[in-house]
């Protein structure tokens, strides 16, 4: 589009688009495989860190997407001190452009885009990893990852039932409603965290990512067969845990190299087997067995947030929803 | 601001606020005396290269400059073959976020911004490099930015007239109206290169940027005690010319090392002696003598346009121009 306009969408207009987690694992698959196969274009994310605290950033995730015909950066900061103040700790915009002309098409809030592909991206690890019978479900935090986490594991599975933990017991009782209400399945809320771990086929960890892990998990809790989402990283891992995995994989090998080396995450976690493109173009096997135990340490990459921005344009100019600008 | 809005500021916005190059010059200077000081993060610019086309680009350019607490990034496109559909060369966005929430404060378009504050950098060199009683400017290739590098010396020095050449005399004529009209300047339009650059003060080259310089500028034409500008880098001046350099600098030294290592730029160009924050910050003294021969071979930085931004912001927001947006 050319013709001298940009659309702005803030979060309400891209949450009332009614895309459907299906949708979004669906082209964020498509992003992984094109990945996989060496054509996207996604160069090393650089950040600021304003202000005086420790842990605040602003990351840019720009991407390349031929086979989507999408280009685009995602801008998104993190600031720990936001809930206090009653303010996101995830904000950030996305802008995506014309391929052929480099012209701006359209700028968009990234919450929303931002938490569901995060789940889509566990789905898929969990399409290759989990064993495809996988019925019960266990999440520890149960915040906006606990959800989404949840959800698209139910787009992908035949769940029946889940063990939800958080130390905040508000927020396990949040995750029940949504899982019994939206989700139809069986709940069981747990006060222990081992619980949400024994006996369940999927493992999905979304708490808060420490540079040093509570390393709650200890070795024996999860079941042979088990498949983990790790969506906050290696936190909620002691390494013995850890040391039981046949198979440990992440989203891209090069950036997780990056988290590891220099950013100090991942320490004494097992080597990487395969990154999510190898896995979703088949050139390195999922689960082979039904005894495995599997674990997905995923980043988020550009490529997730920029195979979602096309869908979210096209439906937007479908429904005429957001706002038109001037360039 | 965290009062849930987003201001948006089109071109015709931003172009509409009245700032004049001696205030993007001023702010200009304090980022590069900033960036000299070592307190401006600037992360090295990535970039995606949509489209078959050799030479299109989009680049991200994230700073975060304190001391004018502005934090965001510019995400701006070249693509070569746009002005034969009609659409400009150079396109893009800026974000400008809260330092303190990280939240987006602003979007602008960014092209009359990357305008002036490549002049403006260009003539924040020149204070430093040119002699404070240049009169004469000679400028070969009439586009933007020889208009905005004319303008931009006016402000800084006692220019009295302009020499200009083009290969196309349209352009040569359009800079001349606006010399005369704009800025009061005596103009002569050269047909000759050579007599562009012969007995100027001040040369300003400003074509496309080439990977293999057409070199036209040769030894001899460029007079003791002269300074010149290369906003198109090296692609006018043959390499016995430069080599009559006394100082060459620019703008930023790790920039310019990774331009000529990786990219292929400033083959067989003199050694950097100085860049541009260690100029403003009296690090290393600029023009010595009155007989050197000075240049400055920027390349255009984010810590240019985060100078930049807080000022358009404020300005639109004292005079009520641009879109409010719900976040």
């Amino acid at each position: 589009m050319t013709d001298g306009t940009l659309l702005y969408l803030s979060r309400n207009d891209v949450e009332s688009l009614g895309l459907e987690m299906a949708e979004i694992i669906d082209v964020v698959e498509k992003g992984f495989f094109e990945l996989g196969h060496g054509r996207v274009e996604m160069p090393p994310k650089p950040g600021i860190h304003p202000g005086e605290k420790a842990n605040a950033f602003i990351h840019a995730m720009p991407a390349y997407i031929p086979a989507l015909e999408s280009a685009g950066i995602k801008w998104v900061s993190g600031y720990p001190d936001n809930p206090e103040k009653g303010l996101p700790y995830i904000t950030g915009l996305l802008i995506f452009n014309d391929v052929d002309t480099g012209i701006p098409r359209a700028v968009m809030d990234c919450t929303w885009i931002t938490a569901m592909r995060t789940a889509a991206a566990s789905a898929i690890s969990a399409r290759f990893l989990a064993r495809p019978e996988s019925e019960t479900v266990g999440v520890l935090a149960c915040g906006v990852q606990g959800h989404r986490n949840l959800e698209a594991m139910s787009v992908c599975f035949p769940i029946k039932r889940v063990k939800a933990f958080d130390v905040r017991p508000e927020q396990s009782r949040r995750l029940a409603q949504f899982a019994e209400m939206t989700l139809g399945l069986e709940v069981k809320i747990v006060s222990n965290p081992k619980e949400a771990v024994v006996g369940c086929d999927i493992i999905v960890t979304s708490g808060p990512i420490l540079k040093t892990p509570h390393a709650t998990i200890q070795s024996g809790w999860m079941a042979a067969g088990a498949f983990a989402s790790l969506v906050d990283f290696d936190s909620y891992w002691s390494r013995e845990a850890l040391g039981q995995a046949d198979k440990w994989t992440t989203d891209h090998l090069g950036q997780y190299t990056y988290y590891k080396e220099v950013m100090g995450f991942f320490q004494n976690c097992p080597p990487v087997y395969a990154d999510l493109g190898e896995l979703v173009t088949g050139k390195k096997p999922g689960r082979e067995t039904a005894e495995e135990r599997t674990f997905a340490a995923n980043l988020g990459l550009a490529v997730d947030d920029m195979a979602v921005a096309p869908l979210v344009y096209q439906r937007a100019m479908e429904k005429g929803i957001g706002t038109l600008l001037p360039l």
